[in-house]
């Protein structure tokens, strides 16, 4: 095996360009050998291996910088930067993240990537930096072709142009973003793949950028040529390469949506080796209630920007919905103001993706959608501390994000139930700029009969009258609300509990009259604590004689977290939090 | 007159072709009659009359739908529509606002429009809509260049090409963004013009638009004749019109950058007739510090997304400034992401622009910047409630937007030496990303000696000790903050007076300390309370028999208030606030 011999991209360079072709071939077998054990980006990886070997063959690394979009693809990189155990030992595969990390490999990752079409823009920073250091390094982006469809990455390929020095920008156009992408943009990809690189009309050139195309991206040796002819450019320069996603697996290159990301799985037959719990999923039943809804209402239209799985948007569904599902490609911005148009001209537009990726958008939910109050739904998936943990991908900071934005109603609904009557609302009408914080986790159902009508806004609502202790827990935190007030209850605290159902407003009626007979107010959020929903309602309280405990998550950065311990920390165990409440009670 | 006879576009479509030069002159008449008493953008309207003029000839407005962007060259379409007397009349000009609102207009205009980049992603919502529903009518999407260069446009361009039906998208390229443009895209449309829009190499027709060049896009028979062509076409279509910034009126022909908005100007010269309060300005005087400091370090970067003039960096300070300035154009998210990349290589990079600006980049401050705990500086301009007052362009919901962001350190200085102290740390030091809230109003100075360290995080200054009484009070409101405990202590309150300079986090030791001789915190904060600063020190409290007042403004969107008013309403004049705070004690 050479790769257990290479340390470093300087070990790589010792050997022969014939020799690469077998460096490659280890290279997959041990990206297969992680996902098949651990999951992970199996498509990415596999489509990017000849030119990750290529460009650590040709270029200088560490001295040349690399800088990967996403850095979903970045798995043969880290194989070749001391990071082999990784992906050969399964003992170790927790050590390193899924996405390119500085505190892993400072000396070859220079960013903390994890959002898509920032590594242009990113890379521009190094550019410049350079020049005005008098620096000579190569500076070179890698960039997929799915994520081109966002605006930073248009922006940094402005940019990169007009600083008129070294930066090379590889476009590994596999021709798919997570499912197919979207956008005219793909159109001009197409020609150019079509015409081999050599038709005028050309996205790139139009910018500046000097262009080299070549067909055979998944070939090392012409990778090794092409990236030679490359080396220290002193020009902005675009090398399109045409590679495959999932190449050299046949199960992935068979069905490449399904393999973008994939659960562990058996390599002989691709079956997926994950199980998972089996029950039901919320976010699966409510894009099936949307699509039936679809068929009722011809007005209801479903927008995505490039996460349809989200909601459960397969191949098959996207085909049912036809021209009323939109996928804008990985373009956030545009998701939120095309919904916002759409509501203008009288459809009924759910724009959904996850929170940490909704963070790209927060202008046009500000601007274009709610200073106009246009009657648009967001969904917004994934919002808990029991949802994805990657460092990037925190996605439980959107009460803080959301929650202060004027003229925006945000609804935290506990079960499904609840979730179908706020949709069914915010779908239907014509007032209001809605979001939904769709619950994450196990599915929980009742059979209560829940509010048709959410117009009256920031009406809390009593489900267990008390005194003494009012919890008011919110959405995904409802359940443990229920769990500490049964357990105060046991303790002969007959505590009130509260589901605030919005997160924009708070009752102050309801709070006021809480004074009465209560002395003690929590509130739970699975969520940041510092800008978040019960900080508004202790302001209320602010000049009161009430006392109040906001449960939440403390605001710092999160990355790979045992949930268990997460919870702990933050005092967010039932248990703690009924002995704070008592430990209050008797202060 | 013409001009007073056309209630609707209706009128206008009664007159011949031939008459069409007469409405323009009028309506330039009318533009520079408003903008020379009450000020407003004049050389983007100047440029934009002929073009407004011929689309509401030709298109069958409202039915065909006019979508502005920025919408900051609407005053033409205002005065085809309804609205003349906010140009003619003196006494009418309030009535009216500088941008396209629904409020005013709702059949002319469709969207409360005033950041860039929005009209074309909107106008998809208004393509897609209007296609599932059945409609004929056309979409019209309006764009300058300078607009171009931000990523939601070429989302929305992206999008609108594949939505392959009718939609018209009229670039209005006057060679100019705010300042000169910035990026490599204005090569193309450089080219473009040049080949009088028969080069081969064109940015749009790379994503399939169907494309129209007019060379004189001032001249209203030719701007009637293109839209002729292209109305009601079936594909989607740029019409790309080369045009005059301040076109019509020569002083605002002569410098293009200083007239694109103007204070109000005696008519015949050109001369300022508004009368500036002749004192300093923090932020000329930040800047100016900037240019000095840049050069004795050769590190130290400014960059900016297309406002240079909100540090006082207008042609000559950019000139001395060199490749140490770099303006990416408007392109929010590219001036952090490029920040971050400087900060990595090892530059002192400082990013600006107006807090309602920075609402489009808020995941790259939160994931390409601070993610990665890169040292660059973001000043935050304009963060008050006695800046622009605009309903699209509010400042001061800073505070609620980044506070919560982890890994972030947000300053907030109090006099000018402060902010010094604290700009002058920011840019030497190497371990945090750091945003500066740069006071807004009157510069306020010290002689106190400020610290020159801020790294140990989150330490209040206890600038008044007492007793009883706390005033917290950040940034733009610590003088107010002065005059408050000056006046308790008139009223034999000897109050406690805290600058707390970190919006970021809060001073625990000292708030716990302060329970030891305090029964009342009141917090001062020039902006937001939901998410703000006050809810974090109130927290903090909860539990506590502290009594906490929070002073800022509540939750709703703003338009060209009165100040006086907001800080009635709001509780925030120094008598109120005393007033609270004594009633809170006596309670």
């Amino acid at each position: 095996m050479y790769i257990e011999t290479i340390h470093s991209p300087r070990d790589l360079r010792k050997l022969d360009v014939a020799q690469l072709q077998t460096v490659v071939d280890e290279v997959r077998a041990g990206v297969l050998n992680r996902v098949s054990h651990r999951g992970g980006h199996v498509g990415p990886n596999l489509g990017f291996i000849e030119a990750t070997v290529a460009l650590h063959y040709v270029f200088n690394t560490p001295d040349d910088k690399l800088v990967f979009d996403v850095s979903h693809q970045s798995y043969p990189h880290k194989m070749l930067t001391d990071r082999v155990n990784g992906f050969l030992d399964v003992n170790c595969m927790d050590s390193i993240s899924g996405y390119s990390s500085p505190r892993e490999a400072p000396d070859y990752d220079h960013f903390e990537i994890g959002h898509t079409s920032t590594s242009i823009s990113l890379a521009t920073g190094l550019q410049k930096a350079r020049d005005l250091l008098g620096g000579k390094e190569n500076v070179i982006a890698v960039i997929g072709d799915g994520s081109l469809s966002g605006g930073e990455a248009f922006e940094g390929l402005n940019t990169a142009s007009e600083l008129n020095s070294n930066i090379i920008i590889v476009v590994n156009d596999n021709e798919m973003s997570i499912a197919e992408p979207h956008g005219g943009l793909y159109r001009n990809l197409r020609l150019l793949r079509e015409t081999q690189g050599a038709a005028e009309l050309n996205f790139f050139k139009a910018f500046g950028f000097r262009y080299h195309y070549l067909e055979e991206g998944n070939n090392v040796e012409a990778l090794v040529a092409i990236f030679r002819i490359v080396k220290d450019t002193t020009c902005p320069t675009v090398v399109h390469i045409h590679t495959e996603k999932g190449y050299g697996y046949a199960p992935a290159k068979a069905n490449k949506e399904l393999w973008h990301y994939r659960m562990p799985f058996d390599l002989t037959t691709g079956d997926l080796t994950y199980k998972d719990d089996g029950g039901e999923s919320m976010s699966q039943m409510l894009g099936q209630y949307l699509l039936d809804e679809m068929k009722r209402d011809p007005k209801l239209v479903a927008v995505t920007s490039a996460v349809p799985m989200a909601l459960g948007f397969g191949p098959e569904q996207r085909r049912q919905a036809g021209p009323q599902f939109v996928d804008v490609g990985i373009a956030e911005e545009e998701g939120v103001a095309i919904v916002s148009g759409m509501a203008k001209r009288g459809v009924h537009p759910v724009y959904f993706t996850y929170a940490t990726f909704l963070q790209r958008t927060y202008d046009q939910i500000a601007q274009d959608l709610c200073v106009n109050g246009n009657p648009a739904v967001i969904n917004v998936m994934g919002c808990s501390i029991f949802g994805m943990n990657d460092f990037t991908h925190i996605c439980f900071f959107d009460i803080a994000m959301l929650s202060h934005i004027p003229n925006l109603v945000y609804l935290a609904p506990t079960t499904y139930e609840e979730l179908i009557a706020m949709e069914s609302w915010a779908i239907k009408q014509d007032k209001y700029s809605v979001a939904i914080r769709v619950p994450v986790g196990k599915v929980y159902h009742s059979s209560k009969k829940y509010d048709a009508d959410y117009s009256s806004l920031n009406r809390f609502k009593v489900t267990k009258r008390g005194e003494q202790v009012a919890v008011i827990a919110a959405g995904n935190f409802y359940q443990k609300g229920e769990c500490v007030v049964e357990a105060l209850r046991k303790d002969g605290i007959k505590a009130t509990l509260i589901n605030p159902r919005y997160l924009t407003g708070i009752d102050e009626a309801l709070l006021e009259k809480l004074k009465q007979d209560h002395t003690v107010v929590a509130t739970l959020e699975d969520g940041t604590l510092d800008g978040g929903f019960g900080e508004r309602i202790t302001r209320f309280y602010g000049p009161s004689s009430m006392r109040v405990l906001n449960f939440g998550v403390k605001k710092q950065l999160y990355d790979r977290y045992d949930v268990d311990e997460l919870l702990r920390e933050n005092h967010l165990t039932n248990e703690q939090i009924v002995e704070d409440i008592k430990h209050l009670l008797a202060s």
